[in-house]
């Protein structure tokens, strides 16, 4: 039923995933044996090559772009978000602090709690696997400027974090601990798949849904990030 | 301001890194060999090896984790959404399908789309990173036995994907093809952090927004997946 495609695109074929740009700073014996371990399934971690990673079938997903490099410019994103409720707050002439309170459902969290779980994920997640405290945030602001400021500390934060103590957090166990004390046990890869990536995009996606529900004209680019 | 925590938490020092449990399938000249390419920072890459990968600093986060072990849990906690719509259209004696015509802003998807939305990134990145055609999703259902199947339907078809084609698209380029034909280029690893997953999760959430906004009684948990 599904048949192979677009075979032309990638621009390297299969066949030279044996060779490696850098394997002439080996001497010609180490390159002989790198070449069996080639052969026998060994692969570099192109990550620790000085080099180009272009072309490595190996090279995979890091744990800080998994991490920062998702929740950095998707604070951003968010920011501007809340702008674009602050614009559309002065066209209609309503106190942009009337969003902040708004939500989808009484039980669910308001515009501003939505913006604070945003912060708290992206912030305790990157900390967790760097194992550093992560930033205090002051108590939850119901207003723009204070939202805005928290979202800058959160990236200003985590783009301080050492990236390769994130790097190196897939295996090491972490304990993400819940607003009741509750601590929930995961590995670092673990803590970001199952854990704080979706968390995070739920709390960014919610408030873009209630800014959208309370007539703010956004659109999807400005969810995505504008290329 | 920030300090190192929790330091008695992980289970393997840094230190043993250079040692690998499996160091005795290869000749003592080889392992040699081995050991003066770790200590010169060159690393194996642990997914190859058959034998455990606890432990090893350099595991990160493979392709297929990110997508495929993305998507299809978070289809099962959307089909679960569905049901706990149906049972609440039941309860207060209305037809579901009034659920999936909702929608949170007059020029946003309605909750049928919105679960179509997330089918579609769920079923097109897998398979462009596994260089195999999508399968074929029929015209949107606005039911929910027609939503329930068309999420069975991408399920299968992404656990039917070859996870060491999906493994090895990191640095491929892939073209992604939007309604209007125009073909967004990526690499797989970009596909994925900056476009397929936060889309898929925009959906998703955007759905279980949606049945919140309707009174539906659901709780973190079912968008997180129950453990």
């Amino acid at each position: 039923m599904s048949r192979k495609v677009c075979q032309q695109r990638h621009g390297r074929s299969r066949q030279d995933s044996n060779s490696h740009p850098n394997d002439h700073l080996f001497s010609t014996p180490a390159r002989a044996v790198i070449v069996q371990l080639l052969r026998g399934g060994f692969r570099p971690d192109a990550s620790r090559w000085r080099g180009g990673i272009e072309g490595n079938p190996d090279v995979t997903i890091s744990m800080y772009e998994a991490s920062v490099g998702l929740f950095v410019p998707h604070l951003r994103n968010l920011s501007g978000l809340l702008d674009k409720g602050v614009a559309y707050a002065e066209t209609r002439k309503f106190n942009p602090a009337v969003l902040l309170g708004m939500r989808l459902a009484p039980n669910m969290y308001d515009l501003a709690q939505q913006v604070g779980e945003a912060c708290r994920h992206a912030v305790v997640a990157p900390a967790l696997l760097a194992e550093l405290e992560p930033v205090a945030l002051p108590a939850l602001e119901h207003d723009m400027a204070g939202l805005q400021a928290r979202i800058a500390t959160s990236i200003e934060f985590i783009e301080s974090l050492p990236r390769a103590e994130i790097d190196a957090a897939a295996e090491r166990n972490v304990f993400f601990r819940l607003k009741n004390g509750t601590e929930l046990p995961f590995t670092g890869r673990a803590l970001l798949l199952t854990f704080s990536v979706p968390q995070f995009f739920f709390h960014v996606t919610t408030a873009y849904d209630l800014l959208r529900h309370a007539g703010v004209e956004l659109v999807k680019k400005d969810y995505l990030g504008r290329k």
